[in-house]
């Protein structure tokens, strides 16, 4: 099933997609939902991020070419870092750049991102997928040179609106061996296959909630695959007027424009 | 004035800290709130942290003794990073301990917050001041293993009830020379003022806010003091019994004891 969220009359509310009509659901997606009886064209909504995410884990360097594209062995363990509630974003939405001087290196991160349904802590690695309620697109967007000159990340991965989510949480998804594609301007960028992950889904999620309690709509952006802009040569910011989507298998596109500063 | 907020019947009410009565507030402390003319004993109530942040930023080596006895020179610029919310924990209540086979190397931090009042972005150091809308103490709680074994702080930083924070919001306080003070079991360990700062509290709402929105709640650990137990020789590690109290001149004194993983 895909669940979604989109914006009524300025309030958020969730849908379940079905065809090209999203049947609007009552109650708590997570514990108890019952569809309304009222549906809507998918085409006529704006859509919102699927969930607020009571937290944005992510994972640095889980595909072995990402992380030698930026020099470094393949980590260890995983490299667990936070993106702030700020950068929540949503489908279709802008991502827009900082000023000039304020940062020049914006950069794409298409991932898949995990949603957790059933809350727990140091959950073992062979129940993590009854914590899972399902799987949606992520885009880890960074300032690289924030990032870089900071040390710790969370400041250059966590500007406004650099965490767009979405379109829809899938929640019947074998993720064991799915593509994920990232595509600027609709040149395909980034692609890899959730088999090649370092650390996969289930391991992650017993790996995050070690002393961590992990909460209902607590997200995972589980590692981006190797073509990051700043991987290339020449290297490619993204700049006002690009569309960067991610693509993942089963569960559709997020599509964003990116804009300048307002 | 001395915010507050307490548990009643379970849910969180906020106050008013009057001599040792507490007089309970309706509405909202960061836009519009009034007594609702309830006034309870202070010792009567258990106090929750003081807000429930919609962010927990945190600084890195903010004061020069402590980037030197961690083997660092003084940072060029603040380093930011982030606590995860479950890491929020309320005066009095335990830190409890992660399991031994988890981290055995559980660090104190006494530190100065800033409480956000009024949000913003690309907020200039001159009115910073503007957008805060008080200060309370907090204890910035680190797994010293593995904030060295993943480089990223995140993971370190966040496990369950490693972000004390509290006893009370004060709003009418200058903070440009305040004493900082941790105590672990009623030895001084840690003691600075906050005239020592590399980075002063407006310059740090200003730098946090670049292309980063701050919201009504956000809070700004602002850096410890030297003392820390990994410096120590031999190191000294929280333990269950301890306790640990963050004593902040014009604030008070955040108190919580440590017991081992249940």
């Amino acid at each position: 099933m895909k669940f979604l969220r989109y914006s009524q009359h300025g309030r958020p509310a969730y849908g379940l997609l079905e065809g090209e009509q999203v049947s609007h659901l009552e109650g708590d997606i997570f514990t108890n939902w019952q569809r309304s009886g009222k549906t809507l064209p998918l085409a006529e909504l704006e859509l919102l991020a699927p969930v607020q995410p009571a937290a944005i884990f992510c994972i640095g360097k889980n595909y072995r070419a990402h992380a030698e594209e930026f020099g470094g062995p393949p980590p260890e363990r995983p490299i667990v870092f936070l993106k702030a509630p700020n950068s929540l974003n949503h489908p279709q939405a802008p991502i827009v750049l900082p000023r000039p001087e304020q940062s020049v290196q914006i950069d794409y991160e298409a991932e898949l991102a995990i949603v957790i349904g059933k809350g727990g802590k140091n959950i073992a690695e062979a129940e993590a997928l009854a914590h899972v309620f399902g799987y949606t697109c992520a885009n880890d967007v960074t300032a690289r040179d924030w990032q870089k000159q900071d040390g710790q990340w969370a400041r250059g991965k966590s500007l406004d609106g650099f965490c767009p989510l979405g379109p829809y949480i899938e929640t019947e998804l074998d993720v064991s061996d799915l593509k994920v594609e990232g595509r600027l301007n609709g040149v395909v960028v980034q692609s890899a296959r959730t088999s090649e992950l370092l650390f996969s889904i289930p391991y992650l999620v017993h790996y995050v909630s070690q002393a961590i309690t992990l909460s209902p709509g607590s997200i995972i952006l589980s590692g981006t695959p190797a073509g990051c802009g700043m991987a290339r040569s020449p290297q490619l910011w993204l700049k006002p007027g690009d569309r960067f989507e991610v693509d993942i298998e089963g569960i559709g596109i997020l599509e964003n424009p990116v804009q300048a500063a307002g």
